[in-house]
């Protein structure tokens, strides 16, 4: 009976092949799929004792066929069928970018990244790594920075337990052996990160290194990359980071070029590719830039300028790094958890997204930036409460502009707006007790307060419309969320 | 027997003279004061009911003589004589520019503002002037934003209760006919602020106005300037504000620079002379700008600019407006205290001058801001503490340069410092466990830990010198002042 599996879900195909020699650089493997309405290259890969693997994510219902092609003759010309169902429930394919600014998945739904941060997770123990897992599970975010390689930094002086090379830290690592373990292990975390509806944003290099994996020269950069995206690409919560702070590496712009274009070349399905900055920001209009992935630029104001970066690159904006809630010694590792907070709803109202982090420091040093484990922070719950309020609304948010009826009333303030529809308020770290607004003419709007830190909403009586006062409770992080009223018919 | 006055304390001189037709504008009237080693002109002025006054500031100690000179002959060519002695305890004659950035008395004692506003002040009845005064006597502000004209504008609507000019309101005002009793409250609001330690920050045009004083044409508001300076210029604690807000007014630059020029040629002591702006910043470079009074150019940094802004111009930077702590509707009228305070200390940190004002909602309208009467906010004995430390340090801050020994241990926080003596950090809303710091080599220094909001200092035991790490208690607006420990001899 013919193989049925779900669009979107991953198939995989293993032949047995040569294991003599080094079968990573001997031995080239690959599959032509072909459906009524498509024809689709993927490239397979080694996974160790004498067995090749490829993997494909179809993306139409219907029948598939398959044929391998392979420089050793008992891995060329394997042919093959398999048929592709409806989707299971909540499968929805890769995440695009959608509405220039925004993002879907292949389905059509909107996707909103409220991501987090934990950069070494992978290459910490079992349990460590379950934890994180649940904890990802209990908190509202769908959407994690983490890298392929191992981390040297403060806080991560500890050996990984796996390496993606052969070799070892005293004798060297041959970067054309790859090992099958190690990226077993990451491709378990990617798919339980899947099941938890958590995209995976792999960060492909950076720069906090001690083991020779950031500088290995572009060859056997190719090579890596050629090798992972033939193991992960058909994963559909995958994004490509070409770099963590690209800029603090030993790359040229040529180099990043390059591997760029080879992960374009190499990943069948297009997934979301980004890259992400120490000081200066990469060039995010290179056509395979798809969002920019950017780093706090200010101590004070970063997510404050979403709306020049999206008028400047055209993309959409998320701020992966904009300070770490936590309390330890460096700048970007103690912010509040109101100062987190208010961070979101300054990059969100402006038609962009954020990303979190936690370092408070740990008697075992597990910090949740890198490691993993359990969030000891406050900033998580209000930033799920601001994901849900987001999500609820019908549409993406843009940065609201001074509207030509007013005079004076909206210049100081931060407002996020869909058309006419919908106007969220947002008053960060300032106390108001009242506010004036000016609302579009001829047009009824409910209104809804918003406590953003204690998570409360209260929905005001009766319409307002125009110019008006609201009292506000002279507390700081309220919102005011004003919602058209449509005329029954 | 003749009259003594002591040092930098004000000699008045009464005479009759003419009182028919327009005695402000009929009659010229001044004074030659000599010394053995000085000679001063001062113009003197018409007060009503036919007298006529000069008023001067002796700055030598010793025996003056003076003459007057008149278009009227009855006020022509009398002269007398007083001798000057020893200034009163606590009297330092005007401030003046010292150490390029910085501030002092005639006398040389440093003088750090800490600065309040009470833009309308003077213009509010008895009891609230009085409550203003007394207020200023508990607090620990020691210079006051305060407008010469009437104020328009929200909460401030109200008819002032003495106009400059004759007239009123209905019937229009006569610029050349002054009301004397208009300037004897103001005469007496300065003097009574002298008594307190205040410098009165006088505000000569303003643009919130609804009588016409903000556009009186170059020869009335000249005219003005004249009959105020020959007033008020012998009162050792005023500075000149040109403006607040210079660039909402109707002036051009060729106004100002025609006003700014007949200040300094009509005030025979040089007080301190600046001008404020709404949106772009005046060019402080001009010779008769003694220091910039800077306006908060963001919602979120001013203070912080304090550097740059002082290389830019060379002079003290005063940022007279970084918002108010308050709660009303305008953004720039309700930051809390604890972010007043935090304006404060980035800014003097960084070798500059900071000023409150305090915009609460209150029943009958009456903010401390324009007003004055009662504080209601949390910020002022904050700043009376940072006073307190600034005004203990051995010399004047400036901010600290990342030294050439350190790698990053400076570079992402505040820090002030005086020469290697003195080394001032600032935490600001960050809230650090602990910290690395690395100050020079082959000195030692005491550490005191100071909680800024809490207004604590602890002194830690021991001495401590080069790359250490201090515990710091993870709390906001935390600050560590190094005091280097010098050799016994």
């Amino acid at each position: 009976m013919e193989t049925c599996i779900p669009k979107w879900s991953v198939l995989e195909r293993s032949f047995p092949g040569p294991a003599a020699g080094n079968p990573y650089l001997d031995i080239e493997f690959s599959a032509t799929l072909r459906h009524t309405d498509s024809v689709r290259e993927v490239w397979g890969f080694y996974d160790g004792d004498g067995i090749y693997r490829f993997r494909f994510l179809p993306d139409l219902e219907g029948e598939w066929s398959y044929v391998t092609h392979s420089s050793a003759p008992e891995l060329n010309g394997i042919s093959g069928s398999f048929c592709c169902t409806a989707p299971e429930q909540g499968s929805r394919g890769p995440v695009r970018v959608h509405d220039t600014y925004h993002f879907a998945f292949d389905d059509g739904t909107p996707f909103l990244p409220f991501g987090t941060t934990c950069y070494a997770w992978t290459h910490q123990n079992a349990e460590l790594r379950r934890q994180t897992l649940a904890q990802l599970r209990d908190s509202g975010f769908n959407k994690i920075r983490m890298c392929v390689f191992p981390k040297h930094y403060d806080y991560n002086l500890r050996e990984p337990e796996l390496y993606p090379f052969e070799g070892s830290p005293s004798k060297g690592f041959d970067h054309t052996r790859f090992v099958p373990a190690f990226f077993h292990r990451l491709e378990d975390c990617i798919q339980a990160l899947g099941k938890l509806g958590v995209q995976a944003d792999l960060i492909l290099f950076h720069p906090y290194d001690r083991w020779g994996f950031g500088n290995m020269g572009r060859e056997d950069d190719a090579r890596y990359l050629r090798y992972l995206l033939a193991r992960v690409s058909a994963f559909p919560n995958v994004w490509w980071a070409m770099a963590n702070e690209y800029d603090l590496t030993s790359k040229t712009t040529e180099d990043w070029e390059y591997l760029a274009h080879l992960v374009r070349r190499r990943d069948p399905y297009g997934h979301l590719c980004s890259i992400h900055n120490w000081g200066r920001f990469y060039d995010h209009l290179q056509p395979w830039v798809t969002h920019c992935s950017i780093q706090r630029v200010d101590f004070y104001k970063t997510t404050e300028n979403v709306e020049l970066w999206r008028e400047q690159y055209g993309k959409p904006v998320v701020v992966d790094e904009c300070a770490y809630e936590g309390n330890i010694n460096h700048c970007w590792g103690n912010i509040t958890a109101q100062e987190m907070t208010r961070r979101f709803w300054e990059g969100v109202l402006r038609g962009g997204y954020v990303t979190h982090g936690e370092t408070y420091t740990h008697p075992e040093d597990i910090l949740w930036w890198s490691h993993g484990g359990k969030l000891h922070g406050e900033s998580p719950r209000r930033i799920a409460f601001l994901r849900k309020i987001a999500e609820s609304l019908p549409g993406n948010l843009s940065p609201a502009r001074e509207p030509e009826w007013s005079t004076d009333y909206y210049w100081d303030m931060t407002c996020g707006a869909i058309g006419e529809d919908i106007y969220l308020f947002y008053f960060g770290a300032y106390q108001l007790s009242f506010r004036v607004f000016d609302l579009p003419r001829g047009r009824r709007y409910r209104a809804r307060l918003i406590d953003t830190w204690n998570m409360t909403e209260e929905d005001l009586p009766g319409t307002l419309e125009g110019n008006f006062r609201l009292e506000l409770p002279g507390r700081q992080y309220m919102a005011v969320l004003f919602t058209q009223v449509k005329e029954e018919l």
